[in-house]
């Protein structure tokens, strides 16, 4: 029983965070500012929670922000922040899936840190712009996949890595939530609304949503790459303008075979992500558990902390930055913008595939 | 709590059964022996149990089969058997899939009902010419696809027939084994060798020894059929001549869709078979449990219960046939020569569909 | 993979078994028969099946028994059965507690081996006396505490055998049922009739019916005496007249100290046995599963073939004594009638410490 | 799918805490001020985090507490603090337990509101002292019982409340850990010297540890009240010098009776609280999940956010004092000074059943 070092490190000032959408209502802001809270290595100072200029500065009041940093704006904030000597070291982009391309691409071309919520945009084309954007600027890029966080799925990668389950063979994973099995969009619900939207969420549903969290976790933990996949992508609520399942085929690099499930239908669900691996040597299950109180009916233990670990991780990554040494290595696992183009070009092979009635599609090398 | 009915019904003789196929050490023969003996309504009277004729009077020594009923082949066996005033009412059929059209064709014409192990047959053609003689014959055929007499199964079954799903929109059924992770076949253990012979097995490796099962538990509970299939079929142990891991895609009639995974080499399941189905008001998950002590390991609890079940509910058949009655409703679920066809379509469907490269394959109404 | 040896072992015939107790609408009758039919290694030839005459001749009828063996009390089976060149090698005696005593004794008198239920006796006196007279048959006594008999049982026993616990701390153990939670009895179901009965069952309720398992488990697992227990009995359903829960605390010798709980008010409960042994190095758990077919609901699965275990190591001790020889040494860690004594002692005990409030009670040795 | 409404309540100021223990190398300290944290409405301003001066001031800093506020003794700290117009609203208190009385008196009597790690005092007499103290001051006092910030506790006890169980018969609870299965305390492990050191812990080691936890688990839930218990307590690891194991068996007003096991030694169980209730309706059980990452090995999932709803609780009071409105109902489920004498007491009991060998001893009420 030991006392956690982070909370004790004395060398690193609280770092100052900006957060962009995540205003009240929104679920995944208050997860963002909890999980930045939880080791005490971020301070929330700055803010443009919603895109309504008046909620946005209401909003950051009542989070205790002070007035003239509670901005109207994401460019408002990119602008007035960049000039500021006590400016924010990183920005949290915490919106709708169709608004994150342009406020990371105003952050980083301001200098400024950038964690964003996955997928990373709703195009390939707007993903590869943003990498490069990044590659160019030299700032640090996480993208909160936060499955990654969990210490279970870290020590599932580090077993593969160091070669425990042996080769590759099979690759089985989900993510299966029931919150969709009704039209609930249709009551105006706020979650539902915008992620069944193609004008907010891109072309994917349930595809964007939690398939690509199961496509990151795989890889993430396996460490393969896959090369093709064949889908079959459906519509089952009547009315719904994007998928809410999705069942493929995949193939690795390596020889292994896959499949992964994601559905947002599958009744008494209320969210499981599982992931099985199997090698010639041994094989592996990670499951997440049950009953957690801040946050959506369903969602993990461990939710947050796993949140945390991000943030943990890329406070550590940008304080190694600002005292110009090297950041601990483990820090380094967070997913990046190179894992984000990856997501968005498995959610374009998905749809290829299933426009191509389950072919087998290629996914370009990153 | 109640005594089990079916034991103190005296107004059934036992009725005479024989076996053909599973001498000592064959595993499945001890399985249906026991099966036939758990309720008392049948006894074993009659065998021909190996290939080899001494082998097979030898082990039928040991079982307390009088010497003239102890048989050096099958095909001598119907022979005799017809033409006796006492002769057997059934004969088990326990032999490895490529003797399973033979010794049936010749019971069935003796005048005989059959009990089949799966699959029916190695091909389509005489899996067509099997149902053509049970129908022309009018004889009972029952297939010991032996998850169909689980309780939890039937249960799972009714349920999805009175609606208490709703329409089913997704199925995901899987059956995975370790078995076969290694070589297991080069060592020379019996079990094994034939399993991964073609010319014993027939073309289906891992899909014909426990695909099949998934795809009949499947079809079984939600009482729907399949209409295409898209699969992705390997040989992940080199050396072997038989798949030893297969995943496909599903669409049913009706518009469900699923997925289903067998495996061999799915390490550190000994064997697991699972069935998810989610309708658009309920879904159910069954699972099979562990830890049994006369059969193979990782066999689930319940494994000889479940076969005694099929063999009892053939026994309700054969003795209301007998007695000029109907039988109970409930023993006509035990799956007859139709399923042993859609059983045969499916692995061919499978296998025509991983040569091409995971198309889409229809599957002919049986 | 390999079959059953015991199933394909032609050196031994068939032992011939007689019953008494266990007519239509006896549960434990039906799974004896079952148990001792799943190897084949007994044939039931004989019985007296009920304390009334024509009940018990009417229900031998249904078990295919031949008409002079169907007999009308276990007094006359054992005169007529003693006298008989094909007399039975052993009595299953499956009778409600009270009526263990005298036929053991008969049959044992009358020179054949006895297989009983538990408990053994309703008296410590009765208890001692026969276990006199089995010492001076020099007959075989199995008890059928059934728990004995699973493999996962044998192997935790093994494992502590082998001192891969360490030294012995600390013993959980506890059986919990709900289906005595409302006055069942007065509904008039036989089952709960009798072993709510003074009269039939001894003066202990959940006590004889359950806490002797519980008690017998964690002694035959442990290889531990009980020398000390400290009791809390309880009624819980008014107007009941057995104890339907039990508390208590345990000291053994070498110093561990336990619990042991059964109750059969424990709402939710169908039938849950579980113990728990932890020592200086490890520590292990077993726990029942659920859901079997043939046997009330809540017993767990691999009930029968536990029974049957039981049988097919008695059919072991007969038949080596038949032929002269040695017993496999496994088939000595069936139950004996020191076992019976030790459960009746526990009893005795448990209501005597629970008469003074529940003050230390020393169990003396058997 | 809603946000997490505390934290977006801009009604109230960030609460000002201090702290008293919880240095460097010590778990809970972090604990707390995580829990504090997580729904920012505490803000840590003040600390005298250890009995040493120099490691107190240099623990504060790393907290980023100014320096004046970084004191070397609590009750350096108290005084200070109390003449300050932006003095502390709360002070945690987290040092071992024979440190808990001291301070928590002088901040009370600074008029400061107390959180107070259990068990509460030592001794009955200071128990009742602090209970007296708490009294005449008006002041808040929360008892950090953890366990009943859990949403699944709360519900159950709300279940009991609700009489969904019916009367309560058979209350089970257990708390199991292994981590003192060998003599840490002799490494020099910090946790295990104190924990196993009479003059910091008091006369009972694990029983103080979790016993205590569990007493109030089940004491929460079920709502019912202790009268008696009957307690065997022992020290398994040789040289320990306080409790590693406690067995007791329990009975409650109304005729409950229950059993409470509460080992350090339980090989294999890192921390497993599991409360087991069975009414004549209905029963529940509680038990904790695995896997965290910010806290000691085996503590549930989960851990971090039933302490911040304690914290919660606690500043829903605070708050609410402040504004001269009532509090939120459920905000008094925290439990207090009198769940502490509780606590005590029961300490007391268990030690004087136990030098009684085991006799029943009342508790009195509080």
């Amino acid at each position: 029983m030991t006392a956690n070092p982070r909370a004790t490190d004395a060398s690193n000032r609280r770092l100052r965070l900006g957060m962009v959408g995540g205003g009240p209502g929104a679920f995944i802001g208050a997860v963002h500012r909890i999980a930045a809270r939880l080791d005490d290595r971020f301070e929330l100072v700055a803010a443009a929670l919603s895109s309504n200029a008046e909620r946005a500065r209401a909003g950051a009041r009542e989070l205790h922000i002070v007035p003239e940093r509670a901005y109207g704006s994401f460019s408002e904030m990119a602008a007035a922040e960049k000039s500021r000597p006590d400016r924010i070291d990183a920005v949290s982009i915490v919106t709708p899936n169709h608004l994150h391309f342009a406020p990371a691409k105003a952050f980083l071309e301001a200098g400024i840190h950038v964690i964003c919520d996955k997928p990373l945009t709703t195009t390939v084309e707007d993903a590869l712009a943003l990498a490069e954007i990044v590659r160019r600027s030299g700032l640090i890029f996480g993208l909160t996949h936060n499955y990654t966080g969990y210490p279970l799925v870290r020590q599932a990668r580090e077993m593969i890595e160091a070669s425990e389950l042996g080769r590759i063979r099979v690759v089985q994973v989900e993510y299966a939530q029931d919150w969709l099995t009704t039209p609930l969009e249709q009551t105006g619900q706020k979650q539902a609304v915008w992620r069944t939207d193609p004008a907010q969420s891109g072309p994917a549903g349930s595809l964007g949503d939690i398939g690509t969290h199961a496509y990151n976790l795989a890889c993430f933990v396996t460490g393969l790459r896959c090369d093709q996949l064949a889908a079959d992508v459906s519509i089952f609520v009547p009315g719904r303008r994007l998928d809410d399942n999705v069942q493929m085929l995949l193939r690795f690099d390596g020889g292994a075979r896959g499949m992964l499930w994601a559905s947002q239908v599958a009744t008494g669900n209320e969210n499981n992500l599982r992931l099985r691996v199997y090698g010639d040597k041994a094989g592996i299950a990670t499951a997440s558990a049950k009953h957690a109180s801040r946050i959506p009916s369903g969602h993990p233990e461990g939710y947050l902390e796993a949140f945390a670990q991000l943030y943990a991780d890329l406070a550590e990554q940008i304080a190694a930055r600002n005292a110009g040494r090297a950041p601990a290595p483990s820090s380094l696992l967070v997913p990046n913008v190179k894992d984000g183009v990856a997501g968005v070009r498995f959610i374009s092979g998905v749809l290829e595939s299933s426009r191509q009635n389950s072919a087998w599609v290629n996914l370009p090398r990153s």
